[in-house]
């Protein structure tokens, strides 16, 4: 079973947005709220999005099911305050809650969290820990994205691994999902979106990761950065440099019992440094499906993002590391996840 | 010859900390301003940090020529106002000019440049202008460092490509002499200075790059990205497929005339990967010696930062690029580097 363990609802129905604009706008205007009752999506628009978006592309390159969150640029954590960004992730979440009741056995969840920056991030972690709470124990999610710059392109909050993040990760903890660190948009003109802000915010969210003892304080947190971790693995030596300088422990001590890092690179070589680089069982398999880049590669006849056909296509990565990559690997980060595939899945498509 | 295009004065005599330390010191204070003339530096202390540092470490790894510029980090637009960022420009620029006065068949000069951010910026650029004319006229060097991001971490000023630069890149133009993108500082408690913001601000000002059309208005500026260019290399399809989504042009006719990549990666596959993706005629060597990691790898028995042995040791290089990544890119891409090496080599030397 192939476990795609980073897409997004990018193809929501239009209403989505629209309701999200309503809100900002009216907040911007009167700070007025705009009640998540005056969105309507049918069943009906959400199959037809899920068809012919991500399930079409499911079948047609061979993945099984995708751990599944919203829009993670649409998060956009910096707009209106804590109430808009609590409202605005509990319509989101519900929806993609709506998209695994639909197809329960192509998709899992995984919630945005109602962070705010400034003055209001700590209120908004313990926010963000109740509506965690709330997703996992009454929708059945499996994970969470947790934004590490909820200024959204100005980097205004203190690393992750400030106390200030502590409550939510003993939520995390507790209820055994783990994050993955994933930028919202930027606002900055300085720092475009998908191909800058999202792999810096990989990049500085690891060297934050490493410069601190969160793991001794959370031995069992897990936490995954995506687009195969920004620019780690391409620059491995600078970081296991660095570490030494400062009489640090290996990365592989260090790190590499709580960190993993996602397979969305889009071309063969670059994958093939990850699979070499790091670990097998730190890697999970992922395409960020459907998101940043969408068109065909001249190169391959695959889309950019079809980061399972490079993987097939490199031989040196070896059967068991290959299973783990597809799907063992994520259903140990996820350990929530291995009950929803017993639900929903024969026990013949599982040990596949 | 073997030029390594990437190296700062990170071993300066300690009175030069010092004396910024009470420049920046008496500007918070009281606004007070601390002349050049206090601070002293004989040249056996430049001569003695030089053969204990960069000289002793080129005659162990057999290079031959730095293009050496004040340390980057410390250039640290932020503090103080535009005047403080001049003269601090100036002291940190004669200091090198002195260097390469001391051993001008070892080094060549790149200057930094008095940026300062916020409001100041606009007029900062006129005096960057000024300041490397001075150094390239008066003084011989032969680039310049600068800095996308003068806010220090917080990325505060416009895109690279903004119009608000074009004064500056008149000027390099005019004077034939190239730019090393190059952060200093991060004062961001987020954001770590030499493994996320020097990686991050690399690859936000790729970015910045493949939106624009900076090089139609420049045909012949010429741009460094150092550190490997970040992440780019890593994610060249993410950077390919978005291009041609937004339907530019390939980036090997929109950039790679005029954006070259250093070899400052410190590990094997990471350099594998640089000089497999990027035209062996964008890639410079470097090693950012003394730099951001100064130990020995455990690994190979060779300093994280010996890219050179790295370089040496992977076989997929073919002679004629090897000889362009040691050396002849370089002076390609620093014009003014063929004369200076022609004042101080032997005719035989520069042909090796």
């Amino acid at each position: 079973m192939i476990i795609d363990c980073h897409g997004h609802f990018t193809t929501a129905p239009p209403a989505l947005g629209q309701w999200r604009e309503r809100q900002i706008k009216a907040f911007d205007d009167s700070g007025a709220r705009v009640s998540p009752d005056e969105l309507h999506i049918g069943d009906d628009e959400i199959t037809a999005a899920i068809e012919q978006g991500q399930l079409k592309l499911q079948l047609e390159r061979g993945t099984d099911l995708t751990v599944f969150s919203p829009g993670a640029g649409k998060m956009a954590h910096h707009y209106g305050d804590e109430q808009t960004s609590l409202v605005w992730s509990q319509v989101s979440n519900d929806l993609i809650a709506r998209v695994c009741g639909l197809f329960p056995d192509r998709f899992a969840a995984v919630c945005q969290l109602p962070q705010s920056p400034g003055d209001a991030l700590a209120s908004s972690i313990r926010r963000s820990a109740a509506e965690l709470e709330r997703c996992v124990e009454e929708l059945g999610f499996v994970g969470c994205l947790l934004n590490p710059d909820p200024s959204d392109g100005y980097w205004q909050a203190p690393p992750l691994t400030d106390r200030i993040y502590y409550p939510l990760y003993e939520k995390m903890v507790e209820l055994a999902v783990p994050a993955m660190i994933h930028v919202a948009m930027s606002r900055n003109p300085a720092i475009q979106g998908t191909c800058a802000h999202y792999l810096n915010g990989d990049t500085a969210a690891f060297m934050q990761l490493c410069q601190s003892d969160l793991f001794t304080d959370f031995p069992t947190l897990r936490l995954i950065l995506p687009h195969g971790g920004g620019a780690v693995p391409y620059h491995w030596g600078r970081y296991r440099g660095m570490m030494q300088d400062q009489g640090r422990p290996p990365l592989e001590e260090s790190l590499l019992r709580n960190v993993f890092f996602d397979t969305c690179v889009y071309h063969k070589r670059g994958l093939e440094l990850l699979t070499d680089i790091i670990p097998a069982e730190n890697v999970l398999f992922a395409s960020e499906m459907i998101g940043a880049v969408r068109s065909v590669d001249p190169e391959t006849g695959h889309r950019f993002d079809d980061t399972k056909a490079l993987l097939d296509s490199i031989d040196s990565i070896s059967d068991a590391d290959r299973q783990a990559i597809y799907g063992g690997n994520a259903l140990k980060v996820f350990p929530r996840l291995a009950s929803h595939v017993r639900n929903h899945h024969k026990q013949e498509e599982v040990a596949q």
